[in-house]
């Protein structure tokens, strides 16, 4: 029997025992990260597909994985020889994994779920949604004795990231965040984002792969804060820090019986998309907090970089930037060689690369090395044993990043391998005007996401092809390489305010035949101040040569020729000081202007 | 004593003599109507400002006047010498006129307003923004007694405007109407706004200056239906109609009764944002009905024009364009002569070579002929004893529309009447892209206005340029000439459909210098269907000429001379089967492709 099949018949038993018809494992933990450590990959664990996102959802009789169209592709492969089927969101026609248990459960039936693996509001929209049908929901874990060899949850040492590199200390950042409270007429806040946690209280650890985190949670009182963690992995240097900025730690365990143990009358403000449902209900249950909703105050201010920080971010791109260069020099030449080169002898290239600049920390996210078709699987990851060898044919997307003490990296190029398909070059142009398209922006403070991601997409649109992703995404200090509040896309409603940055990383994915895209990290600045208001632009902070060679400069026009001489100057400029040699020579080559045909 | 500031005096008394210590004077009708019958002008008599749009507020010891930036200007002119101070919306710093209001009265002080000019929204609005000083409303007609030489109701002849034109007939829309209220479970509707109205019963007028709109209301039943009219104004044939077609007739007056009389338990939809307060708190307070808030059922329906109604718009605005033809060959050779022609002219011309064109009823608004620096106030209007006289030099901007059976035209040209400065011809040519930039979009389905207004805008914008109003706006089938849901704006939320129209004018307006706006009316038509969704697009359905003398075509794209070319192909084959002789000499002239200098 499969082996996804037999956990999925554990699973219904435990169902039973609970008296729920139906469970939803969300790829989830208590914190609401986006990766998760394997302690808490118990939809991958249940279901056998291994893509970032996705939900599966078990009832007496069915089951089905519901993941975006970034996983189409893998999730159908993954679920094969399995009883799961595949239900491909925001596709014309497929219900969400609400409305398909609204559908198959009866009046009054049970649905379950961990309630440290929701947000509140996530499953207070699910309570609204099954309103009509009566049906009901449980707080329940049905994993904990099926999943026996459960990874544990990670330790590792935590330490400080300096206020050099952050550009406030926390005592400070404190202060900030009481300040925020203050206006909001709140006593008292929780924080269960780790990245939230981390930029809070200056501390940084290894705990998640490619984010430089530490499983915990914070509250902050007007007139006290909390650390909960595990206090035996922290450093003691790290203890001193907090202490003398006025944190007091306590065990990860205790956050529950914190929330419990409030005696005094306080507001508590709760961002119920990040806090959990159990956590939520804690508070709500006790009589002496009064639960203010509203937006986690971190995310907020940490996505405003400040002007440490910035001075930083862009030192960490011109280090990525460097990496990339003497990656590529190495690259071509065994290209030239004939020597066997795959997908992933590029991953391990990069990280090493990479590892050679001072104060990197590692990668930001796991390579994407994709060769032709594989490209068009927007988060393809290689494996050794099927990725595929490179020839002087085609295109190689490579998405990748890197952890500095300075800042966080992510950048996407296409490279052109060899011959390429007059089409292929199309496609490429296309996304290259997408990206300038964006990059060019000038907009009206107050515009955000929503207002301005057409600009990059309707590039595309015209031919008929559109991208199945947001155009962009915040990036974290040090931090996650997704961050919010800002975000590229048609539905996001946060303005865009000097300061933050976002990726502009529009694409082409054309199933079995190739994959396109371009990507830099851009900086929020001010533009003109006039009598229309401030004006706001955006400038990029990702230093590396774009690939000219796909270039159909007849479809380009002189504005974007323009842009993209400029960008090429930009980029020997911040990164040809410290290379020389063959370095040199290659970047001085890959930069030169290109003119209309 | 200035007149404005004696009428500001009797309402103060009246205020007192209600109890109220602050009142509104909305720009309004009991109909919400964009524009207003003489009889409702009250903002205007009460201010002396006579924009379409604006509040005035009135304390015990101020008063001011809000309006938006078409209007900052004149309004700024015609406060001149009374006690109203104006106040700028939507710049920063300038406090909303509800937040004025509770920074000036104190704590259980009352605003008072006529509940029949505010929409139930926004005193549901209002009534949230005064909790925290605890102010109270009161629903209070101030201005009956003061305003003594009040015009009348107007009571034009009620005709029926057929189904030939409009696509179904009355009995067909009442059907489509019970359709969404089936959907919505709701047994009856009320229709307040006199183009829904207009549209649902087939009827037209002549009520209100452009709007070919009688005052009345509608309520829908599943089992019947009432029309709420002046009856002595209703041609015998429209009765005969209206009675065919299942509806009943009563009089204007007997809305409130009717409202009060239901005595059958009934779920009623409501519109809170378009029903005014009064007719709201009737519903609200009957206890046999339940209301039910949702969107008014007409506006999404007669939003999308029918395969008939775009038959027949496009062949009103075939008309149009020829009319303007006709228009300019006159104009251009009394400029040529050196006759004497002023903005009044214009707009008389413009008046009589629509009134030929066979079905003409009247125009679209008031035609805005503005001469240089006059164009610069967005919805200036020319009056006989201070318009401009023009000269050949410089640009005239004219946008005016007309009223046909087939439908409702709107067009914005700015012509060039001789010599021009370079950064005139760089301002005309950054709006030309602008509209060609909104003109060649491509989207797909589920893009509001919100997401697709930039497009446009970036083109000003990038040379630290607004406009301070919307990109676009609905337009009515022979009905009013602004008409929801769809708008292009940044905050708009509605999704384009298939068979929508929307205008295309964007603009730059340089105060005491210049005023440029080219503006098309655009289908919403399908572009391709594939993997991606549906995608959507948008065809120009205004046939007339863009001034090319003040392009700079070095500023603009391959592609934008294309669409220009494209476009003066597609107004040659639509206007030139009617004109012949000089007329279609200069339509030849205008029509020329051009190309880089």
């Amino acid at each position: 029997m499969n082996s996804v099949n037999e956990r999925l018949a554990a699973l219904r038993s435990q169902m039973k025992q609970n008296g729920v018809q139906a469970c939803i494992v969300p790829s989830a933990d208590p914190h609401m990260s986006e990766y998760l450590p394997a302690h808490w990959q118990a939809r991958s664990y249940f279901s056998g597909f291994t893509g970032s996102a996705g939900t599966l959802v078990v009832t007496e009789t069915e089951s089905g994985l519901w993941t975006d169209g970034r996983y189409f592709i893998q999730a159908a492969h993954q679920l094969e020889g399995s009883e799961i089927v595949l239900y491909r969101m925001a596709v014309k026609g497929v219900p969400t994994y609400t409305e398909f248990l609204a559908d198959k459960l009866e009046d009054g039936e049970t649905v379950g779920f961990d309630g440290k693996m929701l947000s509140a509001a996530s499953v207070e929209e699910m309570r609204e949604k099954f309103a009509d049908k009566k049906l009901k929901i449980k707080a329940v874990d049905l994993i904990k004795d099926i999943w026996t060899d459960r990874p544990d949850i990670p330790s590792s040492k935590v330490f400080v990231h300096d206020a050099k590199y952050a550009g406030y200390t926390c005592k400070e950042k404190l202060e900030q965040i009481r300040e925020e409270l203050k206006k909001q007429h709140a006593d008292g806040e929780i924080f269960t984002k780790l990245d939230c946690v981390a930029w809070l209280m200056n501390i940084r650890a290894d705990d998640i792969e490619y984010n430089p985190l530490a499983v915990s949670y914070a509250m902050v009182y007007s007139d006290s804060a909390y650390l909960f963690i595990n206090t035996a992995r922290v450093l003691p240097e790290t203890l001193s820090y907090l202490k003398e900025n006025g944190v007091t730690v306590r065990e990860y365990e205790e956050i529950d019986r914190a929330l419990q143990e409030i005696h005094t009358d306080r507001t508590i403000l709760v961002d119920p998309v990040n806090v959990n449902y159990d956590l939520y209900m804690l508070l709500k249950q006790n009589s002496h907090v009064t639960v203010k909703e509203g937006g986690d105050t971190v995310i907020a201010l940490k996505g405003v970089k400040n002007e440490t920080e910035i001075k930083n971010i862009i030192e960490a791109h011109i280090k990525d930037g460097r990496a990339l260069v003497e990656f590529c020099v190495k690259f071509e030449n065994m290209m030239k060689n004939g020597e066997t080169v795959t997908e992933c002898t590029v991953c391990d290239m990069l990280r090493e690369y990479r590892a050679k600049q001072p104060n990197n920390m590692g990668e930001s996210f796991g390579t994407i090395a994709a060769y032709n078709a594989n490209a068009a699987m927007m988060h393809y990851s290689p494996k050794p044993e099927t990725c595929s060898t490179l020839k002087n044919q085609g295109f190689l997307l490579i998405d990748s990043g890197g952890q500095y003490l300075e800042g966080t990296t992510d950048i996407t190029r296409t490279f052109v391998l060899g011959p390429i398909s007059r089409e292929e070059k199309e496609h490429y142009t296309y996304v290259l005007k997408a990206h300038i398209a964006l990059a060019m922006a000038v907009f009206l403070e107050g515009c955000t996401g929503g207002n301005i991601d057409i600009l990059s997409r309707v590039q595309v649109w015209k031919h008929g092809i559109d991208y199945r992703c947001g155009t962009g995404h915040g990036v974290g200090m040090f931090s996650g390489v997704h961050e919010g509040p800002q975000n590229m896309r048609i539905s996001n409603n946060v303005a865009f305010k000097k300061g933050m940055t976002i990726t502009n990383e529009p694409g082409i994915y054309e199933e079995g035949k190739h994959g396109i895209r371009t990507e830099n990290i851009m900086l929020v600045t001010e533009f003109v101040n006039n009598e229309y208001g401030q004006f706001l632009k955006f400038e990029p902070i990702t230093y590396f040569p774009i690939d000219t060679a796909g270039i159909l400069t007849e479809l380009m026009t002189h504005e974007e020729l323009e842009w993209l001489n400029n960008y090429h100057r930009l980029v020997w400029e911040k990164l040809s000081p410290g290379l020389d040699g063959k370095e040199l020579q290659w970047l001085k080559d890959r930069t030169q202007p290109i003119q209309k045909a």
